[in-house]
Order: C-alpha cells, then sequence, then structure tokens
C-alpha cells in the first residue's frame, strides 16, 4: 500500500462536498439528520438516523422526522441547554445505547452558535454524535541540523489505546475544552504529552494557522462508525534545541521517534499516521516548502481540503 | 474606515458559498451563465448574461437559455478549441464589445479539464469575462533585525496604473501563463518587478503554499464589473539580507517601502492594499504568527476563505 498525499486527506476529508459533487453531497446529506437548537435556525451538525431516533420521545429533545432534525427545545442559555444535554447523555450513558460513550471522558467541549456564542458544552465523547464542530491543537517538533535539514519528532501512541492505537502521532496534541484557550491548551498539553517546559514552550512555539476537515469516523476511532466529526485543528511549530528531548509524560505515548523528512514521508505513504496527525504533517510539509506546486500534482486541492469551510457556525 | 482582516478577505472572496448561504447562493448563481466545453459536463466558470448573451449565434459556440449555459462546441483538443477562442477573442476586440479587453496582453492563460488536462488557452485579458480559474505567484519580501523583528518590503504600484493604480501590493507578483510552471514564473518575476537577482531567489525563496478565493471583479480593476475571477496565488517567502534592497525594474511599481508589521497592518485597515495582496499579508501573518486565535476573533472563517474550494477543476 502506497497513500498519495491526497488519498491522505480524503481519508480525514471524507465528508463529500456541496458545490463540487452536488449529487453525492444531496444523497449523503438526505440520510442524515441535522442537529439545531430551538429559536436558532441553523444546523450545527449531522447525525445518523440510528442516532437520531434514540432522542424520539425523550425530554429535552424535539425530533422531526419530515424536516430530519433533531432540536434541543430545553434551556434559553448556555448553562440551561448544557444541563439538559447532560442529563440525556447521562440516561443513554447508563442504558449502554452508544459505545462511544464507554469512553466517557468526564470533560466539556463547546458548541458555538452564529455569533460565536457558546449554545451549549457536551461532554467529550458524546460529541460524535450529534456530528458537531470540535477544537484541538495539534503541534510539530522538529529540529534543524548543522546542514540546514530537519528532523521531526514522530511519537508512537501506545498499541493499548483504543483510538488509533499504535499509530503515529504529532508531537503534542489534545482537545481544547469549553471555557478554555488555544494557547494554553497546547501549553498544559505539551508539558503532558511530551514533558516540554512551560518556560520554553512559551518562549519558542510559533502559531502557523489552523486545518479545517470534515472527517466520517472508521474503526480506528473506536465505538460507532460513521459518525460525523469536523474538526478545527490549530497548528503550531516547534524549533527545538538539538539537546531537548521530548520524553512521553504519560501512557499514552510509546515512544519518541527522531525522522528525517524522507522518512516520515515513508510512515506517511504507509498508512502509519493517525489520520488527522497525517493531515497536519501535510500541512507542515506544504508551510515549509517540501511538499510544492511542482512535486505534488494535487497541490491545491490539498491545500483547500486542509482549510475547509464548514456549513455550520465555528468559534 | 478601519477595515478588519474579515472585511479585507470578504472583499477579495466575495462570491457566496453554497452551503453557508445555500439561498444566496441559489439566487446568485441562477443570474449567471455556466461556461462549459463540449464532451466536459462540468462548469469552468460563470459569466454575466450581458457576457453571455454576446456569444449568441457565434461561431464555435452554444449558448442555452435553458440551463444557462455556453458551451464551446468547436475543437477536439487543445490547440484546436484555443484556435477557436482566439478567433472569437479577436473579433470581439475589434468590435469594442467589451472594455477588458482594451486592456490585451497577448499572454494566455490556461483553462484545465477534472484530468488536469489543459482544456484551452485564452487570453489573459479576457479570462474574467469567461469566469475561469487563473493562477499567478505572489512573493512576500522580509528582513529580520537584530532583535528578531520583521519588517517587510512592501511596493506602490504606479499611479498611472489602470488596475489599482496607486495602491500597496506584494514585493512580487504576477500571473503564470499557459506552459509556464509557478516556481520558474516567480524567478522571472522576481528579476522584472524587484530587481532580485535569480541566484539569490532560487537559493532563499520558501514555497509556503497557496491561496485559492473567488473574487468579483469591481471598478478598481478597471473594464466590466461582476466579472467573476476564481483565483489561486501560490505564495512565497524571501528572508532578504539587510543589504539587499528591492528596486522597481519596470515602470508598474513607483516605490518600495520598508514597515514594521505594525505599520503593514495599518495600512491594511485603511483599504490601501490590492484586494489580493491584502489576502497574501493576512495570509503571512497567519503563518508567522502573528495573527492568532487569540488575536483575531474570526481567525477559523479567515483561515478557511484563504483557501476555497472552488466548483471547478484546478491544475
Amino acid at each position: 500500500m502506497s497513500l498519495s498525499n491526497l488519498d491522505l486527506i480524503a481519508s480525514v476529508d471524507g465528508f463529500p462536498y456541496p458545490h463540487v459533487n452536488p449529487s453525492l453531497h444531496a444523497a449523503t446529506l438526505s440520510t442524515y439528520y441535522t442537529l439545531r437548537v430551538a429559536s436558532h435556525p441553523y444546523p450545527l451538525g449531522y447525525m445518523l438516523p440510528s442516532v437520531a431516533a434514540v432522542f424520539l420521545n425523550t425530554p429535552y429533545w424535539s425530533l422531526d422526522d419530515e424536516s430530519r432534525t433533531l432540536t434541543l427545545t430545553e434551556g434559553t442559555d448556555a448553562a440551561e441547554r448544557s444541563a439538559a444535554v447532560a442529563t440525556t447523555l447521562e440516561a443513554l450513558r447508563k442504558t449502554g445505547h452508544f459505545k462511544v460513550l464507554d469512553k466517557w471522558r468526564n470533560e466539556l467541549y463547546p458548541v458555538y452558535g452564529q455569533g460565536k456564542e457558546l449554545l451549549f458544552s457536551v461532554e467529550r465523547s458524546a460529541s460524535p454524535l450529534f456530528g458537531v464542530v470540535t477544537y484541538g491543537v495539534h503541534l510539530t517538533a522538529y529540529v534543524r541540523d548543522a546542514s540546514g535539514g530537519l528532523k521531526i519528532w514522530i511519537p508512537r501512541r501506545a498499541r493499548t489505546k483504543q483510538t488509533y492505537g499504535g499509530m503515529l502521532d504529532n508531537a503534542v496534541a489534545g482537545g481544547i475544552a469549553s471555557g478554555e484557550a488555544a494557547f494554553e491548551s497546547l501549553v498544559r498539553e505539551c508539558g503532558e504529552e511530551a514533558s516540554l517546559g512551560e518556560e520554553l514552550v512559551r518562549k519558542r512555539v510559533k502559531t502557523v494557522g489552523c486545518i479545517t476537515y470534515f472527517y466520517v469516523r472508521d474503526e480506528r476511532a473506536g465505538g460507532e462508525t460513521g459518525l460525523m466529526q469536523p474538526e478545527v485543528e490549530y497548528v503550531y511549530d516547534l524549533e527545538l534545541p538539538e539537546d531537548v528531548v521530548p520524553k512521553p509524560g504519560d501512557d499514552e505515548v510509546e515512544e519518541f521517534y527522531l525522522w528525517t523528512v524522507e522518512e516520515v514521508k515513508e510512515h506517511l505513504a504507509r498508512g502509519e499516521f493517525k489520520p488527522n496527525c497525517a493531515a497536519v504533517m501535510i500541512d507542515f510539509f506544504i508551510r515549509h516548502g517540501m511538499i510544492t506546486p511542482e512535486n505534488e500534482k494535487d497541490f491545491i486541492e490539498i491545500v483547500a481540503r486542509l482549510h475547509r469551510r464548514f456549513e455550520f457556525p465555528t468559534l
């Protein structure tokens, strides 16, 4: 198996585009339900019918099969709506309805409205059930050798991890919880995941943009497949001195490798990276002039699909 | 007047998105004609009805008011199609139908099909009549001072220039002609527009991605307004030594300024940059950590709209 860069992007940005393939998009959309919040007439996420059906006749929710819409009707502010969502999810967790809820995180993810206001927060493990946009931080750590060549620090996820176990990752990556600022989330994760000190991180890390893609979960994500996960990942670069070595700070990472660009590309082509981490690597290679219009025939499509504009509001 | 970064992006990416605002997009689209090539059943560009109407009963073209489509029917390969397009445009130029053709460039732009094959080439000044995707290169040249701060070289376009006269520009920018490779086009433009030597350019220029946006031309572009111009601009960074000073190589540039980031931001907010050059500057600031999720509330929308995926095929 040798995957192209476009194959790798397609595997993380799998939801069809309305204007590029209108009939496929319409057909795909017609099989889903749309999540809304009462008095906010716009979509917040797409849900599988099998998921939406579970909300039939539950308190706080209104399911309309005609318009294929699930609406959260309870609550007039974020606190009230979040409480209603939490109550529903606690009940669903207990009944064992959804496998994704077995990995309950006790961590809240934000869902924003068109005015960038917080509409409600939702338990992290449940966010793909609703198909709402989630937010994270991803950092690429690298060293520059004497000849100017780059080597990149690549961790391997613990093989015991339920999600993407044994796959390759970015040096630091994590989700942004409700109320947390992106950069502060990154600083915390740098300590937890790579044992990188706060002072070094604040001084050396460079904010370089974000990638956005519409992921459709497969079996590697764990739990139900086909759940939709539109994601925003804020992207950071960190050039490390040669004497700073990232070390796993918890049991989620097995080992860090220090690889040349060519080595990273080989592992990418073999499909060994977690899908969204492959996307972050490709974005890094584009920004650093290693993937160019001259050596990548799908350059324009790749760049555009790394920065998808969602039909849902974002922060 | 103080323009936000999102205002600046919106002024260069003015065409509505189908999934973000379906009704506006449908209404907008219903007022246009779609350009096609026979046996290639997909859109290549959008045209104003006033432009499409001129092609009624002309040889080589078929105008269908029912489907609002203009189809190039002549030719079975790129050479034959290009010849037919050239013949039509020469005739239209002589009759003085379109103001944009007064700026005839004798330069051909490529139009690609879904297999990335060249479908035909079209005289540069005519490309906005057809609304086809055009390609260019934009370079930001900067110097790093002793304290690590950046200063950016910004040219002012000659006030006598018919298009965007007197506005601020990127250090080097130009269109990519049919058959030309992006980087070679950049090398040529660096010499012509900023007197930067080929050796320095090949050694120091970094390819850093591309921006893509859907521009709707206003009066500053010259010629007819409302013409559609979806564009791909390959983006390059060049860190210059302090002793290399870009100099206008032709009469298109009046003067080069060396400005701090803050100075550039002030001129951006005053709307003094050519619209797509403002977009390149904003992309630069994002990649260099000067516009961040923390200081720009519209960060995600800006990044996505700088990398639009078109409904038309691209290279």
